[in-house]
């Protein structure tokens, strides 16, 4: 298929790195000023080459990508909260002129999803948002393989930073602003990594979730929500004696999405370490699915966009 | 989709059973001597009640099914070796006839890899195998949303039985014999545990797994298998003390099978306890998936068939 990427950050420029070992081609390629466009498939290396070196990805204004003859829009700009904005707009475009879109930007599945489903259900394109929650996990695919009428909750660990950070201090016994600096250090924290460290990151992706579980009906407003920052390390020693940990879960049924840290058994199947993600699928028919992986990343989001585009169907 | 089902053991009715709650008809379901059939829907409960009842399923000839106007036949007759018979042969009839064909009989898809891969290329209908793999878990699935191409090794627990015997002389210190006994009690052994114990059931997976990695080429002959019924209770005491317990693990690259016995760290992910099943993918781009579920079971498996009708391409 041919793909037109929307974001030349860490997942766009993945996505356009591997399409070639996927089969795909790249068409074009667009950051929030310039694009490089070819109908026959643009060079990807020299395109990252100049992105990384700071020079302009090409000589195309980013509104130029909607002209050329791609099948999929991957949109991959980063992600927007209340009106998903300029996300939505990009995804109505191209289901308008039913064309696929495939996002990993989170906004509009979360925010406008019932909007969402109905511009897709009136083009001849189809809507994917796989890399929008768990990275490299494959969370919708299997709820979707599995029916989403069987699936009672979702539940799981995922935020990759957060983690870290609880895996760390519960590790070395240090305190909450001593790990998130190490963690901006060693690049699983941003320099500004509110939405990851307060459960905003982990809500959105509940309420996408959730969305899907219920076909609508919720935005991040619906969710209960409470992050880390204000756990401190004796809580983590306390939880040990016990033989437990803290996490933080987020968990979503169709009646709701609560985030928050929570007491688990240390060595159960939700302490996992680090930066890994682990979501718990509840069935009706088939007991509880667990699966975990790289929640975060580029190369992970990117096999995640990859996946659903190997799943569109023919227009 | 109108599904004819073979085979009403365990996994055929649950199939039967639960097909109504994704959207599908059965019009035919067969045992080894008789058949139900209706090209409107058979009545699935009776049919049921009339099996368990222990009286004839139907008043047909199984050989009537072939003669329905079915969308996707159902393998789920006995697992058979070498010649996979007569699973193989109710396939190709299948593919012959433009049908879809969904397996959850392991024998055609590790014995005869190839030769079905041609009559799927030569035919409208597709095959498809989740089933046959990881009951509820999603693993074949997994790997072809992510390309086998990026898959480098797949590797788990993937024998309930044989794991929850070791789970339960590791906890108890009780010796094998013992606890195969307690787990035939149980119905989780059967009163011929052979394949489960042996490790001849993991490795019909991981040739199936290995197969699609490589695109074919292997058999049961090619795998190196050791099962766990010389394994002492003295050897889990002494794993313990070390932090370590023993699980029957297989792994399957496109290099070749091996199943045994090993060391694993008794907290870490393949420490899975009881019946459960886990798998691990290693992808180039994606770093590990792990997956765990149930692996067995009517309704596990069941959900992993009507996962496969609901993937299948219209004909």
């Amino acid at each position: 298929m041919k793909l037109a990427i929307l974001g030349a950050g860490t997942v766009g420029r993945s996505v356009a790195d591997l399409a070639g070992e996927y089969g795909h081609e790249v068409v074009a390629l667009a950051d929030s000023t310039n694009a490089v466009i070819d109908a026959d498939g643009i060079d990807v290396d020299s395109a990252l080459q100049r992105k990384i070196g700071d020079e302009p990805i090409g000589i195309s204004d980013p509104e130029d990508a909607f002209e050329t003859e791609y099948d999929v829009l991957v949109e991959a700009t980063p992600t927007t909260l209340d009106d998903a904005e300029p996300a939505f707009s990009h995804v109505k475009r191209a289901l308008e002129a039913d064309r696929h879109a495939v996002l990993a930007n989170k906004g509009p599945v979360a925010e406008r999803y019932e909007e969402l489903q109905t511009l897709a259900t009136d083009s001849a394109g189809s809507v994917r948002f796989e890399a929008a929650v768990g990275g490299a996990i494959p969370v919708l695919s299997t709820i979707e393989d599995c029916s989403p009428e069987t699936v009672t909750a979702v539940r799981g660990i995922l935020n990759g930073t957060a983690n870290f950070i609880l895996t760390r201090m519960a590790a070395e016994g240090l305190d909450y602003e001593h790990v998130l600096a190490e963690a901006q250090d060693l690049g699983v924290a941003e320099t500004d990594p509110t939405f990851d460290v307060d459960g905003t990151d982990v809500a959105l992706k509940l309420v996408i979730l959730a969305n899907v579980l219920a076909d609508g009906g919720f935005t991040l407003e619906d969710a209960a929500v409470e992050g880390i920052q204000s756990i401190p390390g004796s809580a983590l020693d306390l939880a040990a004696e016990d033989g437990r940990t803290i996490r933080l879960i987020g968990e979503a049924t169709r009646d709701g999405i609560r985030v928050g840290p929570r007491l688990v058994p240390e060595n159960g199947p939700l302490a996992v370490t680090g930066t890994r993600n682990i979501v718990q699928i509840e069935t009706r028919n088939a007991g509880s699915l667990h699966s975990s992986g790289r929640g975060a990343g580029g190369p992970e989001t990117a096999t995640a966009v990859l996946s659903d585009v190997g799943r569109l169907p023919q227009r």
